[in-house]
């Protein structure tokens, strides 16, 4: 089949990369099962982490894909995953022949926009708490996958203010 | 001709309003002079700018647009300015007679997914104070024409923190 002969599938250890910061990006990437992360290491080594990806979503840093400039984010493993890959030419030329796939591309880029746009919102107009409950609101399912330190990471607060959250919680 | 058939212009006094939160927002919109921005307002009455549309920038709420929702935003005008509106069936109308406009509108939103994802790593990875630096650094052109309460609402940051930048950035 067309789609098989261009899918490259990966299995990903817990902690394996994928990719690593300064290397090109050329996949259109959907996780298949599992959890990856794609993160910024800052100077000082500390993580920031923009994005989560369970399976069944398509993940990768899209700059480095379209301009072809090396990307600056890391992807790794958060649990074991299994991952599957198209090749950006691959892509292309399935969209091509399946012209139904942009449409496809199109409405997914246009559902990726809108969830961060609710995100820059969330992370302009929440308190550091409010965020962490927000998340939890989003995301039940991710919650118990994803270590706090990591939703910390993600959300731009300190792990601490995960701790008062939930203690908080705890007492209502 | 086809588009001057179909687009509104609309002048916007300073301060004025173009849609109010609860609304529908039906329109694909262009600000052809001016500056006008898109905001929620919280229950304390404090606004939280999601986006500043500069001349020659689209701008209105997709999330409202496509999915026919009221809009959690308003949008009101930063400066005197001239804004171009096509209604969505309007829009979609002159896509379909003219082809090349999907891939402008394609482009468009990849390019804006792409800001965001850059929004977003910069307020989850940089202090308060690099916010507002980067932010100046990013555009440059803009810094003189928002002033700094706004500025600080769009960054998620408090007003002192610019003050205290300013003062920092004066002493070096």
């Amino acid at each position: 089949m067309l789609i098989d002969s261009v899918t490259i599938i990966k299995k990903l250890r817990k902690k394996q990369f994928l990719v690593q910061q300064g290397e090109l990006w050329k996949f259109n990437a959907f996780v298949s099962s599992g959890l990856v992360k794609t993160f910024s290491v800052d100077k000082d080594g500390k993580e920031h982490i923009i994005n989560f990806s369970p399976e069944d979503h398509w993940f990768g840093d899209r700059e480095s894909l379209t301009n072809g400039t090396p990307t600056r984010f890391n992807i790794d493993a958060v649990e074991d995953s299994e991952v599957v890959l198209v090749k950006k030419e691959d892509f292309e030329m399935l969209c091509s022949k399946i012209p139904a796939l942009n449409g496809l591309v199109n409405s997914l880029l246009q559902k990726s926009f809108l969830v961060s746009q609710n995100r820059i919102h969330a992370s302009i107009s929440l308190t550091a708490e409010e965020k962490y409950r927000n998340f939890l609101d989003s995301y039940p399912y991710l919650a118990n996958r994803i270590p706090q330190h990591m939703i910390a990471a993600y959300l731009g607060i300190t792990p601490e203010t995960i701790t008062r959250a939930r203690r908080n919680n705890h007492k209502k």
